[in-house]
């Protein structure tokens, strides 16, 4: 069994899709060929069941299924983090428990709409960290262009004073780079350390891991441009991190469109034989013909510029 | 059995809590005292299942044991709509089917907060009806406080002309008047009639019965008020009406605290007998001790003016 | 000339309308009538320039002559507040130096929708009070409702700390019965002392003096509610206060309708005899006939509950 | 005289910065080198007083100092389009006024926060158009991130089939991109055409001109890289126009962090010495050592990256 995630995770924990077939069925085969094909590039981790994992468009039953094979496939290989986000805590504490049950490294918690300003962004993680219990590790979700909670610099020291168990956190506020390199100066001041992994779809990737981001947790369809970007970071070769990212920038820019992302991945996840169908559940968009054009075109280039990168070197 | 909601269908349809114990478990008991409490006064129909039900509460079975419990116990008597807003529309539909089998009279469907426009906002439900089949009455939920959608009176009418099953309106814009006039303006007009019934707490009731409303949906834990008021307009005597609204407008002005009306109207039922237990499920506000008499003083003061307009009268 | 406001500042401050002609040009004369009509009722302030004084459809001319007029018409017997909330900070700062060169008492300003949690927030009043200097008392309205900005009661405690000219909170937060108790709790336990006017329409007047508000600043068109609610619960007579109150409650309900309230209140200052137009600058909602009737009936039923309680008394 | 702008309006509209002094005074003397760097790429047209000209900073006669100094300098050359965005008609239209007596091209107006559906988004700009009267040819923005108004294409098809001075759309909308598709192929069946040009910082530039926008109007501070993938694209060179845009897209999304574009373009304006000053009028964001730093990185691999395209070429 994997370790529990901790203040020093890093490198690249994929978002994982949940496959369905082109009934709309769940399709657990599609879920063993996904983990293999992100196990494959050497990736850190594995989050489940967020919003690009489409968890609230399943019943509880499929909820769990989705999650046991998830973890029986991935088999303590690399951690799991499951996401478990809900407007209410028993449904949150039941999936939560379940989770820890079958063998995840932690669960990953966005605050609900209702959260107005710093007081309430604090009282509800000592509320949800209680329901919860102590032995949970959380990584916080910092997401705003999505929840709408604005978390500031300060109250998250509180949260990282008060709730030990808030070992992570998912960085996609944006503009989100001076955030991070607050969060590492109050750090170098003694305040308790915290894994950083970045989101936002990776659109600023290389930027991030700059100022001190230990890695990423984003869900684009080619884990590779993560973990290779990763490497040549850590290896100190910030221009080839940033022209291997860059290759796959329009790419990732194109995920950005708010609605698009979901069916972008799964289409080219399809593409790449990772999943058998594209099928996202409805209400969600479907691809049309010039997108799918966009899609080709865009994944002809990136093997082009490959191409052109690695005769270059 | 009951027969389904319908383009006439009238009166007091009363939104029901959902009553918890003190551990916070669902208290099926406290299911039947509620439903004989709501229909001690007449009422024309239940809906549950909605937000002050806390439905985003319950789990899955939970859900289903609710809803049974109270089609159980009206068995038939009135018409019982079942609120099946969801963001997926899988979870909407087992619910909805659910809900029918057991002897609902139609669902609930408030619009996902994705809708953005008209043509977003008709896709939806023509989407939403078509997945839940033709023989699902439902019930629009307006609501743009809460949903912060935003719906026409145009795209009212292309829903009305091309959805036959949508043949009731939770009326709950505000300012809404005028809506509910101009959508009465196009009935005469030839637009297909849909039954109106007012939300937004009954904070303009009587207004809105004199605009051509059909009655009230909603969660006021004095239904006697709701239906007497009614019954006041129905016999003409709009002064009766108002005597007896303002009678209860203070309290009704208390429950428009965005995050209050749920704990206050709950205590109420309590206090009323009508429930075990004022329990609210968390995340959810409890009353403080100044709530708690802020109450108190208004539940006294309804019985001081109560007692006197049966005298002058 | 008035002394300017402080931190002991109470009683009713009326927020003025701006008198247009019918054909929508600044009508002066009325400005004179209308802040005689509001200083016979015995009004303790007034406030001019905020969002019911349709402030952004005056050019910068206009807001002077408007703002002139009335600083000389009320001549020094009550302090006039201003609002000169902008997002940004020249026009902000040369708006408040004309106003307080002219006599004003201070000025009121709510956060830009650019504030997103607490250290913005903060930082946000810092910087508009440096930017205004430190003899410009200052009024911070709280309002989320119309702002989107959320203030929570240890960002104002932080405020109240470092920036001794914030001398009153205009509190119009929804639930803030609450909010009121703990600034008043904290002042108890040494914080320094606010003077605390309510708004939201007057929608929950009498409780929020209860809870130790200083008194109202709100553009109710019937001041005489205003004073004399506040005047009964000065005398201890909360009786009286609710009596009186809720008299007007289905009036003041009425206004809470976003959009409607400016438009009728300018028809009931009209009917007065207190502007000789009820002009509202575009774009801006005009009454319609149904809102007409609605108003006249509203209007008879305050005269004839008025009578019946002095006759009661 | 320039001509107005029109339905076939093309190419590169270039949005101006207002530039100040580090005194925070406005800078006319830097207008008018700014103006002259635009010019000398070879643009189409420029945008003055939007959003990113800090239009809402300015005084009233600031404004018109500006929009003067901007005209005079232009001098017909190329057309101007002038921002008018107003929450009220008085100042929009005393604007407008003077900025087409002084030489403007037209008008750009973008929807107040009030318009909530395509009822209200049509009424706007039929009250609006009527106020500008029907000479003056208006530039529809579509900016839902920042305005938080959506337009359905039903909604822009009614105001360009009621409104013929409706001549043109700033297209930002996010997913845009079937939107533009949509509105060309109603205008192949015979809808009026309007002219596209496209915003979103030149986010999705390229892909837009293949949908069959117009060109672009932004501000971004490269407008090489706006004129020169116009013409590569235009002469049907889309892997240029990809080569050339890949090279600008990691600072053009750099700018699309909220709140950060403005200090971002400013600086490099400063840079590339055409303005004076970087200066940005509080409320709001300076650019900070990491962000310099960002930038000094970006600006030197922009000039390493075309280098090797040209000597690829």
């Amino acid at each position: 069994m994997a370790s529990l995630i901790h203040s020093r995770s890093d490198g690249v924990f994929v978002i994982a899709a949940t496959p369905f077939a082109d009934s709309g069925a769940v399709d657990l085969d599609s879920i063993d060929k996904l983990t293999d094909f992100y196990l494959s590039f050497g990736i850190d981790g594995l989050t489940i069941m967020g919003i690009m994992g489409e968890a609230q468009k399943l019943s509880q039953d499929e909820s769990l299924a989705v999650m046991k094979r998830f973890l029986q496939r991935v088999d303590g290989r690399v951690p799991v983090i499951v996401g478990v986000s809900s407007p209410a805590f028993d449904p949150m504490v039941s999936l939560a428990r379940a989770a820890m049950e079958h063998g995840a490294a932690g669960v990953m918690i966005a605050p609900p709409p209702t959260v107005k300003h710093d007081e309430q962004f604090f009282a509800y993680y000592v509320a949800a960290c209680k329901a919860l219990g102590p032995e949970v590790p959380v990584c916080l979700q910092d997401y705003p262009a999505v929840t709408g909670v604005h978390m500031s610099v300060p109250v998250f020291s509180q949260i990282v004073r008060e709730l030990p168990q808030v070992v992570m956190l998912k960085a996609e506020d944006c503009p989100g780079l001076t955030k991070i390199s607050r969060i590492r100066a109050l750090e170098a001041q003694g305040q308790r350390r915290v894994s950083i992994l970045v989101g936002n779809n990776g659109l600023f990737y290389p930027l991030e891991l700059a100022r001190g981001a230990d890695g990423a947790m984003t869900g684009v369809a080619y884990p590779e441009m993560l973990t290779e970007v990763y490497r040549a970071m850590k290896a100190g070769d910030r221009d080839l991190a940033d022209d291997l990212f860059e290759i796959y920038l329009p790419l990732v820019r194109y995920e950005t469109q708010p609605g698009v992302a979901l069916a972008w991945r799964k289409e080219i996840l399809r593409r790449r034989g990772a999943v058998a169908s594209a099928r996202v559940r409805p209400p969600g968009a479907q691809l049309n013909k010039d997108e799918h054009d966009d899609l080709t075109r865009m994944m002809a280039r990136i093997e082009t510029k490959l191409a052109a990168l690695k005769g270059a070197r």
